[in-house]
């Protein structure tokens, strides 16, 4: 069996190894385009902000370590120019000498990667990005001695790449064409991560678009110029399909290389893995595009397994992600509200300031959770945190809780592992499940911070039911201040109709709305409260 | 509508502020025996250790201020003495005044909490323990200048105690009847918490009982006499069912007050809830005593749901728990070896040791994990984590997999939150899922370290796949080196029979059983490698 694996990263790696251990005898050949195979991509930005210093440690294997535990034939600055099916052989050229060389082949394995978009701006060709070591290696060499660089893309990348180069002593600015960072993100949450870029010392312009990379500048669709030493492309990344294309495997709607259950694309000797292809949405069966390296990782190992004759899956994806901030976490599973908006898919939307771990012990950090529920049927739709020590957690917890298929209403019954230093009696998550049981069962109605000038146009009334001292420092225009606990004395001074009520987070927003509501009163809690309220102000601004 | 709750902390005043919530008529009234409601009863220790500097932050609430906000009638320093069932009246003793009075009720909700274990020893009654306010003042006025403290109970609480008194400077010893500490490990996850214990200072006697206590010593069964200037029972605590049972109530086969699926007792206007009740046990649906905040929470929270007719719940319980031990994270989830192998309940254990995240990545910190699987349904049965940072979140991951229905294979393919600062591309629950896969599926065979000794006896042999720097470090007895790359070429050095190979923590040991058994040789896998070996070893010392 001779199994060629285009793609010496991720998903192409994973499967190289999975297959050698499940077949001694496989003939297991790697091609890689770069110098460098099996490389810590994730591990990049980081490199280049010297956060971590040696480049060695970014080179987890070589192609000499896996020949001596997996035997594997890897070949580093080796393209793979075309694949012949007929004849099932491809093409490969060695880039450094030129040589060319055609290699029989039982399967192959797919694993291109994608390439970073680039836009056709004027002098965009000096704009650097970052893929792989040689990217990597150009970035240090390109920010050494420097002193102002302009990143364009607030996404993942682009942010990881802004942070560092601040690490490295830069002027930075982060260019994003859409008015928020982080598309994963819907706006109130996205806001605070505007803050944690700014207080870092990013120059964040958002709603901007480059219209020319000069010399030494970048020029803004607004006139500003920008001074920019170093330019950084991190607008997004498109599938590599050039090589499946051009072999006449399907591409999918969504430009990625169509697959099936077993990760065969329409070759049923050639398979696919990692950012080139199209993935499953968990939300709605539709293809997406996720590239993310564990999705890749483990699309590789079912790929061998499939070629070793063991069951497989192609599971559909949440697309689950995480990415540091300076100080901030910010991490999202599932299905947003711009998504489900878009869509017209109905939802409910929960917003929590928890913290944490319990108040009394010290260094507890504040956090934003949002949670999204089907209404009909109380399924999890998607959640986001943003915040310090343990959003990750909060993350990790909900996204295996939708794929366990538990209901919003049941994170309420969870049991995680409380003492003092690592969370609350009621955890962050917890909550999440007690607000959604709350809605589900009608014992509290909310409406969400982007209805409520709707409502007030409607009649509505906002009560502040906070302390004098919160309402003093700062409050939602005509709120009324009646503190939650002056309202049963005080419930007649309300006016009549919809009353909107809120507090600082929700918590005792909803103690104010059971009391109102079982005194014959119409009243909704502002959800999030005017910590939701006012990151949803900011990410109009 | 009347009702009486019965303690004042955790599931009795989530119990009484829910029931608010639900019904803003019902006279609620709430009685407690110690001087303080709603206390953070999970804190007490660190407030000792003056890691919690303020007393203040132990007092979530007052009486004053659940009155304000939810209309409680809380009576501290009150003590129910009875329960008139056929009067439907409590009788009351104001422990102040010594007055009495009699409460006419339509409902109770019993709340009592656990009471300190005091075994019979001579002298017992100089031990302080630990469970309210006013332990923790006694606590806080009796280590004042003092320099030596002995703690009896290697239990969550005497860990903490220990600790705590560790930070305040005195000399601390720390006495556990059994071999090890923490019951809901298995012995050699508990080996790093030992270490763990001594490194910070603490002078640990495990298998060690306690014969007498004396003016300023503690003298131990094998004669040592320990300096004690402060003695410290945390030996466990039992259900305090005094009330429950004179009142008539069932008490189960444990020792709590019996509940049924809506959390009430045999009598059909008394509820209990909290560290009083006896718990349904999620592996077998026995009666368990798990006496958590966060279960007595929920379960305080269900009974005003249910007073208030709307639907509840009384969920099996996987007792997820977790402490700190100085630098140390140590947490577990549902079932251990012990419990399982004294049941005679088929099991799979698997040990893997992780990092927190990306190695490359600074500040990652090692774990061990173990994973107990149903080896038919491939059901997760239990985990137990041990280690640094982000041990809580794989537990709560497990833990909630576990809740979802998940099984073992299935943590293969979750969806976790990764980027380099924050776990791994397969992150270390991933990685639990692809060994109960490959144990599943038959791809690979282990032993445990326990198992080793009677594998050899019976005539396998011990190979050790790492490096010749490692095994100069510290090998297993009659191991021979084969480092796993020199493997194939050197397979006939390896005598006949079973082969049990190992590394450091199971990788590199499992290429190597692959290895071995495609070229027809009988293989299997130390699980867990060196690393749980040593522990194991350790544990028996």
């Amino acid at each position: 069996m001779r199994v060629i694996i285009i793609g010496g990263v991720a998903g192409g790696m994973s499967a190289a190894t999975r297959l050698r251990r499940l077949d001694e005898n496989a003939h297991i050949i790697v091609l890689e385009r770069t110098g460098h195979v099996s490389f810590a991509n994730c591990g990049l930005p980081y490199h280049v902000g010297g956060v971590i210093p040696e480049r060695s440690s970014l080179l987890l294997q070589t192609p000499q370590s896996l020949a001596a535990r997996f035997r594997l034939d890897v070949r580093v600055a080796t393209e793979a120019t075309r694949i012949d099916r007929e004849n099932k052989v491809v093409h490969v050229r060695n880039l450094a000498t030129g040589a060319t060389e055609e290699l029989p082949y039982d399967k192959v394995i797919l694993s291109p990667g994608a390439r970073p978009v680039r836009p056709p701006i004027l002098g965009i060709e000096r704009a650097l990005t970052l893929r792989d070591i040689e990217d990597t290696d150009a970035m240090v060499a390109a920010v050494r001695g420097q002193k102002t660089a302009v990143v364009i893309g607030g996404g993942f990348i682009g942010i990881e790449v802004a942070e560092n180069l601040v690490h490295q002593g830069l002027e930075v600015a982060l260019i994003e064409a859409l008015p928020q960072v982080m598309a994963p993100l819907d706006p109130e949450m996205a806001a605070p991560v505007h803050d944690a870029l700014r207080k870092g010392g990013v120059d964040l312009h958002l709603g901007s678009g480059v219209t020319a990379i000069g010399e030494a500048t970048v020029t803004l669709a607004d006139g500003t110029e920008l001074p920019a030493d170093v330019v950084v492309a991190a607008i997004g990344v498109r599938p590599d399909i050039t090589l499946a294309a051009e072999a006449g495997l399907t591409v999918g709607e969504r430009g990625g290389i169509a697959v099936d259950a077993n990760h065969l694309t329409n070759d049923p000797d050639i398979y696919a893995v990692g950012d080139a292809v199209e993935k499953i949405d968990a939300l709605d069966g539709s293809a997406t595009l996720v590239p993310l390296a564990n999705t890749a990782n483990l699309a590789g190992r079912r790929v061998a397994d499939h070629i070793a004759g063991l069951p497989t899956s192609n599971r559909p994806v949440l697309g689950t992600a995480i990415v540091k901030v300076f100080d901030l976490t910010v991490a999202a599973t599932g299905a947003n509200e711009k998504r489900l908006q878009a869509s017209g898919r109905p939802y409910r939307a929960i917003h929590t300031h928890p913290a944490s771990h319990a108040g009394y012990y010290p260094g507890a950090e504040g956090m934003a959770l949002k949670l999204l529920v089907d209404p009909e049927t109380d399924a999890i739709l998607g959640a986001q945190g943003v915040g310090g020590e343990g959003v990750d957690k909060r993350i990790d917890v909900i996204a295996t809780a939708i794929t366990g298929g538990l209901r919003a209403s049941d994170l309420a019954e969870l049991e995680l592992a409380y003492a003092p230093p690592y969370g609350s009696a009621k955890d962050a998550v917890n909550m999440l499940g007690h607000v959604a049981d709350n809605l589900r069962s009608g014992v509290t109605r909310s409406i969400q911070w982007h209805e409520l000038d709707a409502a007030v146009a409607g009649g509505a009334t906002v009560i502040d039911v906070r302390t004098p001292g919160e309402f003093a420092a700062g409050s939602i225009p005509g709120a009324r201040l009646v503190p939650v606990d002056e309202l049963r004395d005080r419930v007649d001074e309300l006016p009549e109709g919809l009353l909107v009520v809120h507090c600082a987070v929700g918590i005792r927003g909803h103690t104010a709305v059971r009391i109102l509501a079982q005194l014959g009163r119409d009243a909704v809690n502002l959800d999030g409260g005017y910590k939701t309220w006012a990151a949803g102000r900011d990410s109009r601004d």
